[in-house]
This record gives C-alpha cells, sequence and structure tokens, in this order.
C-alpha cells in the first residue's frame, strides 16, 4: 500500500537537511516513509493533496496522564500538594479499570484531533488505558505508575507491570518505560527496585522530578544530598531517563545530568497553572540537556494540545531572561517533535520526517482568516495553532483522522455520556 | 424587535448579583438588555436557543492596533526597540489608507470570530481603519496616533484626529481616545498638546508606557522623574487614563497612579514575545488600580484572541509568585469584561450582561470532545475556549455571527486575496 501525500509545505524537522519549507511529496509504504523529494511521479494506490497544508512530524508529549481527562482545568486556587491530597488522589481512589478506559479513550481522540501521535503516559489502571490506546491505535510509551513503601500493595504494582510489558512485546505501537512516582512518594528501596526492573528489561525510566521548590526542600531533608545526586546514588543514570518538570535544576546538578542519558521534559502549562515556576530551559540546553515537551494531565495542563502548550515555551523563556532573542520558535518545534523522539528512545523512528522513519505526520490547514496571513512560517505553526487547523493526523501510515473526521468507528456522542455518568458518579461519591 | 436567548448557562458579570451560574433568558429589545430572567414567557420576535451552551459579557480589547493583521506573528528573536524600527516602522511608513482598511477588515472578522465585541483601537491610516469598522459594526473605541517633536507633521496628526472626532459624533457605536504613543516617543510639548485635545473633548488618554525596563530608564533619564511623575506634570491625571503594558511600575508610582483615575491594560502574551516581562497585576490589583486586558496588536500579540491572551494572565501571576492561590480565573474574566468597560469609561453600556445596558454577547459551545468535560466552568472559560467553541456574537443587539456564520455579507476569500497583495507588495518594497 502505497500512500503519497502530495505537495505540502513539508517541515521535516531532519536535522541533516537544511530546511526550506519546500513544496514535496512524501512517499508512505505501509508503515514507513520510503522518499520525501520534490514532485514524485512513481506509483501510488492513495493521495492526499496537501496544497496549500502545511505538513509536521507528528508531535510526541513526553509527560501525561492519559486517564486524567475528567479532571481537566480544575486546578484554579490550589497547590501542588494540597491540589493531589484534596482534589485528585480522594477521586482516583475510586476510578475502575473501566472509568479509566473512557477518560483515557476521551484523552486519545483529544490528542489524534490536535496532532499528538506519540504520548509517554503514566497512570494506573491499564487494563482500562490500554484498551483505549489500541483501539485508537496511537503510538504509545506507556506504563503502570509505580508508587509506595515496600509495602505488598507497591510490590503488586511491580508484578502488574512485569505482566504487562511481557504480554505485550511486539506491538510496533507500544514501547514500556518504568515509572516511580517521585522521590518523595516512594521509599529508598522502592525506587532501588524500580531500577532494577529498568535494568531487566532495559528500559527508560520516567519519574516527576523536582517540580516545585517545596519538593527539593523536601528531597534534600530526607536524603541529605542534591536531588540529581539521588538519582546517581539510586542507579537511575544506567538507564536512559526521562525527568518530567525539572522547574529547579541547580546549575551543579545541571552538571551532572548533562554527562548521562538524561532528557527533562518541562511542563509549562502545568508549572505556571500550580505556581511551581519557570524551568530555566535556556540553562538546561546550554548544558548539553535534551530538553523535551509535556502537557502533563488535563488537570493541572488544562489540555492535551500541543500546540497550545508550545505557544508558551519560548515566550517564558524570553520573558524571564527579559531579552527575546534567548530562544525561537525552531527550538520549540524541536522539543515537541524529534528532541521528544530521543528522550522516548524513538528517534530512529520517529521525530521528523525522513525515510526510513515510520509514518507519524500532521497536516495543518492555516487558511483560515482568524489567524491569517502566515509571514514566518515556523512562528506561525509554533504560536497560532488551534485544534481546528489540524486537519489530518497519521500514526504509523494509518489515517486516523482526515478533514477533521475520525477514520475508525467511535461514538463520541455515546462517549460523552459515559464520562458524564462517570464525572458525576464520582464527584458525589466523594462527597 | 424583541430577540430572546432562551435557557443558555449565563455568566453575568454583574458584581451586584451573586453568580450561580444558571440557566437564564436574556431579553434583548433593539439594542438594549430589558430583562434578565428564569424562563421568560413574554413577547418575542426572535428566540436564539442555548440549551448547552454558555452565554457571557462580549469581551473588551483594551489595547491593540488592528491594522497590524499582516504583521502576525512576526517577533521571533527581536527586541521591542529592533521589531519596531528595523521591521515594523519601515514596512507601516508605506502603508496606505486603503491597505489599511483590508487588514483592519482582517482584524475585525478575527474578533467577531473569536468573540470579541469592543476594541480600544490605537492605529494610523484611520480612514481605511474607521471603513471597517463601520462595515463589520463592531464596538469601538478609536483613534488616531499621535507621535512627534511638534514638527508640522505630527501637528498635522491633531488635526486630523480633531476633524475625526467633529466628524463622528453621535454615532452609538464609537467613541474615542486620545493616543499619544508614548512618553519617549513625542517631546513633551507634544503630549501637552494632547492633554490638551483631551480635555477640550473631555476624552480618556491611551498611552503605551513603561512597556519594558529600557522604556523606563530613559524616562527617568530624560525627565529625572519617575514615570508616573511625568504623567502628573504633563496633567494625564485631570483625564481618565488608560496605560497600556506598564510592565514595570514601582510601588510608589502604584500608590501614585491609585489616587486618579487610572486603569491598565496589561498585554500578556505581547510583554512575553518582546521579552519585557511579567507585569505585577497581584499588586496592581492589591493597591487598587483597576486592571483590564489587552491583545497589543497581532505582530507581537500573535493574535487578537482574547480567549487565548486570558488564559495566561492568571497562570503568569501564579508562576510570578509561586503560589496559585494569588489570582484566579474569575479575577481574569472581569479583566476581559466589566474592567475593560470601567477603562474605556463605557462601564454604564457594556461589560455585563444586566438590565439597560446594551446587548454585547457572546454564546459559547463547549460541547467539543477536544475539551470536554466542564467541571469548573469559570476555569474552563478563561483557559481552554478555542475560537470554534465561540458560536455567536452580538454587538448592540446585532447578531453578527450566529453558528460560526457571518450575518452580514463578507467574501472572505476576496479579503484574503486583497491581503495576499498588500503583503506582497509592502514586503517586495522593503527589500
Amino acid at each position: 500500500m502505497i500512500l503519497v501525500i502530495k505537495n505540502g509545505t513539508v517541515i521535516t524537522m531532519n536535522e541533516k537537511r537544511k530546511e526550506k519549507y519546500e513544496k514535496l511529496d512524501i512517499v508512505i509504504t505501509d508503515d514507513t516513509i520510503t522518499s520525501v523529494e520534490e514532485n514524485y511521479q512513481g506509483p501510488y494506490d492513495k493521495i492526499i493533496d496537501a496544497s496549500n497544508k502545511i505538513v509536521l512530524p507528528g508531535l510526541i508529549n513526553c509527560h501525561t496522564h492519559l486517564g486524567m481527562s475528567i479532571f481537566r482545568a480544575t486546578n484554579d486556587n490550589l497547590t501542588l500538594q494540597d491540589w493531589l491530597h484534596k482534589k485528585i488522589w480522594p477521586i482516583e481512589s475510586l476510578m475502575t479499570d473501566e472509568d479509566i478506559y473512557y477518560t483515557t479513550l476521551l484523552s486519545c481522540l483529544e490528542m489524534i484531533k490536535t496532532g499528538t501521535t506519540t504520548s509517554n503516559d503514566m497512570y494506573f489502571g491499564i487494563n482500562g488505558s490500554l484498551k483505549a490506546i489500541k483501539e485508537t491505535k496511537i503510538r504509545s510509551v506507556f506504563s503502570r505508575f509505580l508508587i509506595g513503601n515496600m509495602d505488598p500493595s507497591s510490590l503488586e504494582k511491580i508484578e502488574e507491570f512485569r505482566n504487562l510489558v511481557i504480554e505485550n512485546q511486539g506491538n510496533d505501537l507500544l514501547t514500556f518505560t518504568v515509572t516511580p512516582h517521585s522521590l518523595y512518594t516512594c521509599n529508598q528501596e522502592y525506587l532501588e527496585k524500580c531500577q532494577e526492573i529498568a535494568s531487566e528489561f532495559n528500559l527508560p525510566i520516567h519519574i516527576h522530578y523536582c517540580e516545585n521548590l517545596s519538593e527539593v526542600e523536601e528531597i534534600k531533608k530526607n536524603y541529605h544530598k542534591l536531588p540529581a545526586e539521588v538519582l546517581q546514588e539510586l542507579g537511575y543514570f544506567k538507564q536512559k531517563l526521562i525527568l518530567a518538570h525539572g522547574t529547579f535544576i541547580s546549575e551543579e546538578e545541571q552538571e551532572l545530568l548533562s554527562k548521562f542519558d538524561v532528557s527533562i521534559v518541562t511542563n509549562p502549562v502545568s508549572n505556571l497553572n500550580l505556581g511551581c515556576g519557570i524551568a530555566d530551559l535556556v540553562s538546561y540546553q546550554k548544558n548539553g540537556i535534551n530538553v523535551c515537551l509535556g502537557t502533563d494531565g488535563q488537570g493541572s495542563g488544562n489540555n492535551l494540545n500541543m500546540f497550545y502548550h508550545m505557544s508558551l515555551v519560548d515566550q517564558l523563556q524570553k520573558a524571564k531572561y527579559q531579552d527575546p532573542t534567548v530562544m525561537q520558535s525552531y527550538d520549540v518545534l524541536k522539543m515537541a517533535t524529534i528532541n521528544g523522539a530521543k528522550a522516548l528512545n524513538l528517534d530512529h523512528k520517529i521525530g521528523s520526517i525522513e525515510e526510513g522513519k515510520k509514518a507519524d505526520l500532521v497536516i495543518l490547514d492555516l487558511n483560515s482568516t482568524e489567524i491569517y496571513p502566515t509571514i514566518d512560517l515556523i512562528n506561525q505553526v509554533v504560536h497560532n495553532v488551534e485544534s481546528n487547523n489540524v486537519d489530518t493526523t497519521i500514526i504509523n501510515g494509518q489515517i486516523l483522522m482526515k478533514n477533521h473526521q475520525f477514520s475508525f468507528e467511535i461514538d463520541e456522542s455515546e462517549l460523552v455520556k459515559n464520562i458524564d455518568r462517570i464525572t458525576s458518579h464520582l464527584m458525589s461519591e466523594k462527597k
């Protein structure tokens, strides 16, 4: 099956290519990009006309909790710790796998509609969420989040994760990370257990890290060490390591982190909403640390629309430094594509549009008068795209959405009914 | 003509009313809201069914330059001063009134599509822009921006403004401000001239003010006074005063400003993009200064979608204070509605949904799965609304857009052609 995307203005994010944002044809054979060239004249089974449209690599959301869609925009007026303890965790404790199937399904639709093709997910209720992920055929870096202190239930979680990995080998759309919740919600022995299983399966570790100042202080108090030194002591640098948030990382720790295969996932919206602050991404990048982008869950991140989250990244750095030259739109687009792929150990497969990579693509239609005209293409893509500009989403060569219509069977009104039922049930139970 | 908006969930922003976000009917007689009540049973000529939708007052954009749409998102990597001198002003000097008719028309459509019903505009080419504003029937606080040093051309601008005001009396949709560009681009005598004309017609003054630190330093150097003291010396506190930006205002100056009828228009996106910084709105409000919201022009503000700009306001304060409790979504919605009306001397007419006010309204449809569900209504409205959620826009009792369709004749493809023509002409001329 040969699919050709014709005549789009292509932003390849291919580092080997001098980007000219020219009209190119993208040839996809089954799941793989087999050619990126001008005016392709070879055979094809299907054509998508992308004239007057923009084609870019599918966006990669490097930190999220897909099951949290029902907590959308509920974070007003609460600190991270209060929000978790008083609002989120009491309700989460009531959620069933079936609930999480529906809440994750809603998130998967949100991602497809907003051009995200890969997510790095960390949640529980994995039977439910995995079902939703498989049904919608998004690319997923998946996990079962691990929290505890070696009590039986926390060890069960590790067993649950082990079985998950063993039972789901060989799925091209599914890879795994080990996800201890954080240095302050797990004890040392449990964190070490997490390292062991990461080592056993040679998987990256994905962990919440230094999200706000009080977390940093708590870790220092518990370990009498800097947080990055704790990571080292735990052996976490033996694995590929994905640090979610990293809002506060000292210069000294940045130097340490830069020596290993560590990526920082910035979650700017969540960090603002929860009053955490603005991470010093300019410094992280200067120190050679790979920076990528996440939305966090919708509770603190408002939504999973990576375009919305992208628009803030360079803006916040410009304000932090009171200097508009410290970061450009193109840097942000890298974070949301190729840098994310690197963080997730998937840069041989995704993150850019080039021969040999899997066909994860987004087609944008920017011809809406409310954002007309486009003079600086990259600036416009990073700052002015809304969900209704996302025309087509392709994952692994499969067209999941075209002209804003899903290509698979999904009854959105039925899903909404289920979400309403779950929401009203959970909210009333909590009272 | 009686129009009834039935069964919407109404956010009135009426300070005298305890907000319950209940289902209400809004009765509009000609241009005026004549009743806000449950289950209206009186006569009507026309009904809009707003079941499952949200009704709120039309948004008020307190600082913008409508003619600048063709500079959309062109600010990457430049300081305010470089951006103006190298990028914007050389092109603006080539723009004709006809060009500005089209660029303003594009901005007016953008505002109607995104639920803004009033703008506080400051630009040149006023024959063109006024034509666009009148054609689209938006409510406008209008001006001719004044810049100069008492040279003949700058005095001509004042005459042009005077004629504008005299020739356009009695238009219910149109009021005026006097708009000296800034304390650093006009000399003292010219600034005083501007005060005189404001006094003559009893108009508010609207001026760029302390947008970045280098501007503040320049004013201090020129006047050997704090910027707020310069305002006082110029007699600007005799008028209602609208300060655009106000990114840097010392505590001492805040106290001075709070004694007079002064409003600060924050433009968060523009301030981030140009590396100006984050205004201390929490402090301004604590000191009793009225704070409202602007988008600035699309060049530095990316777009005129007030929902996008609103979403940032509280988030930035939460980050600045590293405390999520310092500002809530409702505070932001006030800035974009009733506070804006106060700043513009229009709070007797607009800014809230209540009997006796003009019918400037927006109807939102939040039933799109990519932002489902709505638990915290105000947080959702402030943080997750995109242009495609704006269903209906009503100004002065006139339905300008319903179900996303304009109710007036407009050939958008023809407009796009004109914008393309103007853009390519200006960009090539500049070279």
